[in-house]
């Protein structure tokens, strides 16, 4: 088999059928197919069709369930609490920033916090609902614990993304990034050109800050050990800081929503148990949001207009790969590596589709 | 003269003191020093006493009013802005956090932006004011720049910190970092040891990585270049996720609150334009605010107790640092610097005071 290039509009056919025969009904196949399809034409390959797998495997080993309907279990103007009740991530997680958009549009700020859910892909696509209304959108998940918190030896916290889009004219500032150092996936990259990777990204089995990628990615998926948070293994560059952020996502997803903390997720039989937090802020409640958004684009202008450092011949703010990647993807197709090619056509024999009709 | 020590209550005493002969009423004085000398009880050795000199400066210079009101110029029962209009920092900014705190108790959340301000001490005094009443508190300011974006040499950005504290038991979780990879006062510690610095803290002049610490120094004082951003300045170890952090920053102070972004603060004659954000938030609005304490004190102990990696025998949580300080500094008093000492015998003749009645 060989890496093949597919129209972004194919995969997503594709998708939703697959999601459609495995037992959602149309509606719902359409929105995970969105978030998932979006990931790969931002450029976000490890959040993107390839995981499509894990999410059948999820399915099947009763972490995910069709049929369940999140449910509100408190709420105010401002805010909510939802029981994800096993719901698919991206479901729960589209109605749970549906909450807090309306909530907001109202009150002029939601903080939605929720349980019980499962993987809901890239952080970004549910902060850019919000976005797209004009709002500021922020999204956030804990997930299986992949991280030590700073001189620890056991992963407490998971890779913890957060999310932060801000609207601007020609596509959002749009802030979307693990709070550990580096993603599990960038190890298995290491892993696969047989590179070492630099000190401070993760811990062997054996709790020793370790620069081969095997031996890290064995720590990690053993549960041993794990990544270090951005900032390293060290308060000297930061680590204690990585592990803050890291306890913000946490707080604001699994603590307030009473739901089950990374280092317990995936722990009980038949519940993965992952955690989000979304909230909106209309910027009209600070007054002039035209005169606001020209002040941030002036901003934003002057950081890509500023000085490069040595050898650097370009400053990107927040969003602008994704946008560019997104325009890139769309007219040229997404590539499919061998991996995921072959992955994808046993989903599709195992689902009664034909793959190569979608090519 | 030589380094000494003295009681946390006597310093507090000479600061109030000499605010007031700086021409700032007694209450005044007595909050400006409540944040300054916390700082030092917290062992932010940084921005405690070690400030006072800057802080006079800045009177002089006349960037900080003394008889100035901040002023609400625009509000909903969730959101202020304020125009601190050249204010002390730290009399706008408890201004703006009891009103936050007052909203908050109302509406459940609530958002205060604040332009026109001055350096405002430790971003953690702010929230702690919302933890104290059993709130979570976040507190964030821009600065004058000191930090690059990534990839870039002109710094542009502040070194932004961002403070978040939850009530717990015994202390709040308290989180104050800023969103540089380390502080200014981190690499004067390293000149003065004559240590060089490791590759990834800050760029020369000519805007190159740079390991002598003196070189950074000069670059960040000149503006000709500054800091990285935590993670440091390649995208292998998350420079852009500091720099995505710092943007946060400056977007809910300066960006929204139409204010002066960090490149542009102190550009104009005796005005610096500092900008804050402070937000409170009632864990009520999430239900059983008792349950969510109670779940966040068993995480808390989870991770403390958890396996510690090579070599090291302790895991902190946010905020054990600063109250086990508090306790022992408040009971072995403040050891002043030889430099610092100096400084304050200077500014007690100054005003009038004879700093040796304090000690």
């Amino acid at each position: 088999m060989k890496s093949i290039v597919i129209k972004a509009e194919r995969l997503r056919k594709f998708c939703e059928e697959t999601f459609q025969r495995l037992g959602f009904n149309k509606k719902d196949s359409t929105i995970i197919s969105d978030v998932i399809i979006l990931s790969d034409l931002f450029g976000i390959d490890s959040h993107g069709i390839n995981r499509l797998k894990m999410y059948i495997q999820q399915l099947h080993s009763g972490y995910i369930d069709i049929r369940s309907q999140p449910e509100i279990v408190f709420q105010t103007p401002v805010s909510a609490v939802i029981d994800g009740k096993k719901g698919m991530g991206q479901l729960v997680s589209r109605f749970a920033m549906n909450i807090a958009i309306e909530k907001a549009k109202i009150s002029g700020v939601a903080m939605v916090t929720v349980r019980n859910s499962n993987h809901y892909g890239i952080a970004g696509y549910y902060s850019l609902m919000a976005s797209n209304e004009g709002m500021i959108g922020i999204s956030m998940t804990n997930s299986l614990a992949a991280v030590v918190p700073t001189h620890g030896k056991d992963p407490m916290l998971g890779t913890n993304p957060i999310a932060f889009s801000f609207p601007a004219t020609s596509h959002p500032f749009l802030f979307d990034s693990a709070t550990s150092v580096v993603s599990v996936g960038k190890i298995e990259v290491y892993d696969q050109l047989s590179k070492p990777i630099p000190l401070g990204w993760g811990l062997n089995s054996e709790g020793f800050d370790e620069s081969n990628p095997k031996e890290v990615l064995k720590s990690i998926f053993s549960g041993a050990s794990g990544l270090h948070p951005l900032g390293g293994g060290s308060e000297e560059m930061g680590s204690h800081k990585g592990y803050g952020f890291s306890m913000i996502v946490e707080i604001l997803s699994s603590i307030i929503s009473l739901g089950t903390t990374s280092n317990h997720v995936e722990e009980k039989e038949g519940e993965a148990g992952v955690c989000h937090f979304f909230m909106v802020i209309d910027p009209k409640i600070f007054g002039n949001s035209a005169a606001i958004q020209r002040h941030f684009e002036n901003y934003l202008n002057e950081i890509r207009n500023s000085s490069k450092s040595n050898d650097q011949n370009r400053i990107y703010t927040h969003g602008e790969k994704e946008a560019e990647s997104f325009l890139r993807r769309k007219a040229d197709g997404l590539v499919l590596s061998d991996k995921t090619l072959g992955d994808l056509r046993k989903i599709a024999d195992e689902a009664g589709l034909d793959f190569g009709s979608y090519c």
